[in-house]
């Protein structure tokens, strides 16, 4: 009793990816205070590789010390005050999940829908803001549950036209694709360590610019987290005096400097580009299997997050117990709606390698086959080495 | 730029305390999926594991993924509807953050006081129990701020004839002194991993017993927390299904469980002897050097965190810099009103060993001396070696 011995798995689902060995090797390292000078050295390297992959340079940038959906609910409770105004976007469970903690932190939500698999039309955005002005207007930019992309910019743009502050949703994001917040105009950003950035999940990196800190230092009423509150965890993690508010987890922002300082030395423009073609080949692969992809506009595919229907006939318990128990791959199955329905491969981070889409198209078409599913064999392999191949 | 590599400390500060090399090690295993039946069943065991360090048998114990102060914030948003009353007792800094969350939670929060350094008298408990009906009476266990230790039994059993929950804050007891949460009667309480329990900071484990289940369960409004919201949380954790809530932090977990472990493996009592005697010396040792300890009841001291005053004409600042810097030690400093009047020395969990006390005691004497401070060379060395003689 009281083993541990946890099975090497290959994580191909949402998250968590697999952690580099060198970010595991980073938590086993001794603990130091976290008043220590040391630690707060850590800390300011930690906070500027994330203005980095963030593309910002907002002083307020610092991973929270939870995970990412607690990174959601920090940027809603910092700078919602009850009653205030909301514009929330949703097209998938993480947009679902924004009103419900919008609303418990006392915002009047007004919805923009789009059907799971797509992107939110800007049009209808705009729509929504002709009507009324909100405080906030926030959206998804990598829904995890559905795979979608969302272009960012023009929905930014209307959002600062009506007043408002624009909030995106990176945690899918973040290190997959490029988020280039001050460009686009992202006011707040949270996301999660866990998914491209690939450092275990414990932590949530988020962001704010001098307009989303001049809205939380001016509010009339005290935040109704305390331990989300950014008012006084900005001074432990800024300012020259490091005021305590809660004790930091240490192994864990070790953990999150390796695997920022891994991309940071990798390069960015490369890391997008290893996710943009991996991707890319898994989804050649899959449609060359006969399986259909969830998101029809390939302009609004991540590339570090594929979704697919589970073929007619086929169950989705024992296919993902298979390639689990006789291989040791991880995937996602669907969420919500989508529950039962769909799969999702993620290869994010340090899973986002070529020799993870070869295996894991070789396993589905052996499982699938095995399990009465017709497709040309081969030619899923052959459709996805040629995309690495740049043909 | 961007290096990773952290001094090696000796912690004797208020926590972080040093996490044994079997607990840093764990966190350096692959991490596997947050759903993975493997994944299950050392959450399972990590639950069995807290309940004995808690002494009960409650369901919901488990540890919420985010630092002692967010398992605070777990109980008060979990337990409290706005406008519910609450009983705080405040004795030191925690009791003032509980009264602040309580609030930020919706209470109406009477609050009972003792001098920083004092137990709470349960006279005045009763006193404030006579005059109102609460829902909750709360309770520092073990206060981080001052060292004092809290009888319980008592108080609890005046919260019950009321009717109130009996809440106590097990951050600093927890591994370190008994809790028995059944036989004294808490119905909920949340705790800490990175002091007696010497795992990382990031986790902090709560329990709930039936009664409190049940306010949770029967609430007429949403507890404000998305992130903290047990009956979300309690489907992850336990019963049949095991619904996603949020990506649990893998690590974190496979560090508590081989903390946990060490624990159980030396087993409890051994462990409580270890601190109680432990403590014991470096308060003699202390009080030898001439050192004002703060809690003058020896019965209110906790030997996990001793807590003395800096002698007249010793300035703070230095000392401290001076045993990090030759000795590579960490202790803590005085908060709020006790900062710069103070130091605390934590022997908590794997800090908690004879040579650290040695240690901490030949390095303050050797500082102090240095600085001016006339004492009895070797008394204090004399004293410690003496309780540990069993003399």
């Amino acid at each position: 009793m009281y083993q541990l011995n946890p099975p090497n798995r290959i994580l191909l689902g949402p998250g968590p990816s697999d952690a580099h060995p060198q970010t595991l090797q980073a938590q086993a390292l001794p603990l130091i205070g976290h008043m220590d000078p040391e630690f707060v050295r850590i800390m300011n390297e930690v906070a500027e590789l994330l203005r980095e992959v963030y593309g910002t340079k907002n002083q307020l940038t610092l991973p929270m010390s939870a995970t990412g959906s607690a990174g959601m609910e920090t940027v809603f409770v910092n700078l919602i005050e009850p009653g205030d105004k909301a514009l929330i976007c949703e097209n998938g469970l993480f947009g679902v999940r924004m009103i419900d903690v919008a609303e418990r932190a006392g915002a009047e939500v007004t919805v923009v829908n789009a059907p799971w698999g797509e992107a939110i039309d800007p049009a209808k955005v705009q729509e929504a803001l002709a009507k009324d002005k909100f405080k906030v207007v926030a959206i998804v930019h990598a829904e995890t549950s559905t795979g979608v992309k969302q272009p960012l910019e023009e929905i930014a743009k209307m959002a600062h036209d009506n007043g408002a502050l624009f909030v995106a949703d990176c945690v899918t994001s973040i290190g997959g694709i490029p988020i280039e917040a001050d460009k686009v105009g992202i006011d707040a950003a949270y996301s999660g360590t866990q998914k491209c950035l690939s450092a275990p999940p414990g932590l949530s990196p988020v962001t704010f610019n001098e307009r989303a800190v001049d809205v939380i230092m001016n509010r009339k009423t005290k935040v109704q987290s305390w331990y989300l509150d950014l008012s006084m965890i900005a001074k432990y993690w800024g300012g020259a005096t490091r005021a305590y508010h809660h004790t930091a987890p240490i192994s864990s922002v070790y953990a999150i400097h390796a695997a920022l300082k891994l991309i940071h030395d990798e390069g960015l423009e490369n890391v997008y580009k290893r996710h943009a073609v991996t991707g890319l080949a898994l989804q050649k692969g899959l449609e060359a299997m006969g399986l259909e992809l969830v998101v029809k506009n390939p302009d609004h595919r991540l590339p570090e997050l594929t979704t697919f229907y589970i073929p007619e006939g086929i169950e989705d318990g024992p296919v993902r117990s298979r390639l689990l128990n006789e291989y040791g791959i991880e995937i996602g199955g669907g969420l919500g709606v989508l529950a039962g329905k769909i799969w999702r491969i993620g290869l994010m981070g340090h899973s986002c390698r070529k020799r993870n889409v070869m295996l894991v198209l070789a396993a589905l078409e052996t499982v699938l086959s095995d399990m009465g599913y017709k497709c040309e064999k081969g030619a899923a392999l052959a459709a996805a080495d040629a995309v690495f191949a740049g043909k």
